[in-house]
């Protein structure tokens, strides 16, 4: 299959990301359906011209003339629509999703679905400290990073429909990762930053610290603002990954406070230099 | 003395944030000299008209002519420059800094200066992660708090006199701390979040890390390119606060292994919900 605009897209959980995928896909010329929970949600985006139809149930018909189905839904809930309506699938449709996790979405998913439909996972590597689909907005997606995470069960076409979807959208790098990678790494750079944003923000509680705070606090606590009933599901279904990045991320501490507690300046600086030298390679690649 | 236009303002050390001094102080029609290490940095403030004279020595003269100095040197060099070149100082002139530890600093320069001076410390709590006078940008101080840190020995007129200095600079909120208020709460929001930072960078070797990064890592890690001169001096300077904030965020984090390691899922989702609410007392109050 081809991503071009004669491809009917239906986007379910019309959320930040959901909504986000919508206003883009529409913008580029393509038919974009949607299902989700609230009516006011699909009301809001027939207003906004962010689709063309939508449904708040899981409409046969709308999930019958879907060539491309993008699910952004919480993990479970990703689960049970899966089993409970796939019956409705188009022979021969894609399915991906924006799951923040995969080892456990993967597997599951492709061992329950149907032979005549392809799932081939992704994760748009965007994301914002405000959540639902009034807030989503195309441009979190540009200088950002899309990684879809193949198995050996996906077929080339499906993983290049995929990437073709990622470059549509405006990402600025689209890679590959085996899901067992991409959890392993998204529990260090997103889950293990979210754990110590949270903790930074519940550790100390001297009154009116917002009074003698700078930037380099506020940069670091920015996503300590979480939604929790998401979060605490992410974090729990990646939980052997996200322990093992703990653990490393405590030891490099435990390193910096012996340097410091035996006064080795040196040791500091060299640490220090470390960290500026790395840092040089994640500036964010805009367009 | 009152912060009149008629007053002399000497910056020594034109640095990142001495130049972001002058050029403020210069813009709202101040008198403003500089002195600093190279030729060439005297050289290029000249030709930004960033001050109206400057010398790459002590020059008594100009310490001579000078109502307000202010040191942004680091913290040892502050400490030297005080005990060999005070003698020049004019009678009646009132010192300050913009140091970012304080309890290494008040006492000692206090306690060795000529009576007829006063020094009255104080910590713009501004920034950037590039260092140099071309750098400097008065743009830093907006929105951003300034803290003075009187001792028993300060005058109520000097206090007023830097608070007054903090409002021309542009600052959003002035406040005042003890040096010691000072040094536990910079070791928390500033030392243990560029201790954070430096260990994200350093604990993980995955290559190509940068392909797979969102925006929340690279905000946990814009900080990480840091001046390993200056940090390592500021944190061997507080040593005994920052170890006690690493202790406490050390703690905390174990509290969220342990409910992780558990499964405790509603324990998850109770420091998640304190630490969105607490994260937003800390928003940018913008002019």
């Amino acid at each position: 299959m081809k991503l071009d605009t004669t491809k009917k897209i239906l986007i379910v959980g019309l959320g930040l990301i959901g909504g986000s995928y919508a206003r883009a896909l529409t913008d580029k010329g393509y038919y974009v359906t949607a299902i989700t929970g609230r009516q006011s949600t699909i009301d809001y985006a027939l207003s906004a011209s962010m689709i063309a139809k939508g449904a708040a149930n899981p409409d046969p018909a709308l999930i019958a003339e879907a060539d491309l189905i993008v699910f952004a839904l919480y993990p479970g809930v990703f689960l049970d629509w899966i089993r409970d309506y796939q019956q409705h699938f188009k022979p021969g449709a894609v399915i991906t999703d924006v799951t923040g996790v995969k080892g456990c979405i993967v597997e599951p998913i492709q061992s329950m679905l149907r032979s005549d439909v392809e799932f081939i996972a992704s994760h748009p590597m965007a994301g914002r400290e405000v959540s639902g689909v009034e807030n989503s907005d195309p441009a979190i997606f540009r200088g950002a990073n899309y990684v879809v995470t193949p198995s050996e069960k996906n077929t080339q076409d499906a993983i290049e429909l995929c990437c073709d979807l990622g470059r549509v959208l405006g990402f600025a790098r689209i890679s590959t990762l085996s899901p067992e990678e991409h959890d392993e790494i998204i529990g260090f750079v997103s889950q293990l930053t979210h754990c110590i944003a949270v903790c930074l923000m519940t550790c100390e509680h001297h009154e009116r610290l917002q009074d003698y705070t700078g930037d380099s606090f506020r940069d670091l606590t920015r996503i300590a603002r979480l939604n929790d009933e998401m979060w605490s599901e992410l974090f729990l279904r990646n939980k052997d990954a996200l322990l093992h990045q703990m653990s490393l991320f405590e030891e490099e501490l435990a390193r910096l406070r012996e340097r410091l507690e035996k006064g080795d300046r040196e040791g500091l600086r060299e640490m220090m230099r470390a960290s500026t030298a790395r840092r040089a390679l994640f500036d964010k690649k805009t367009d």
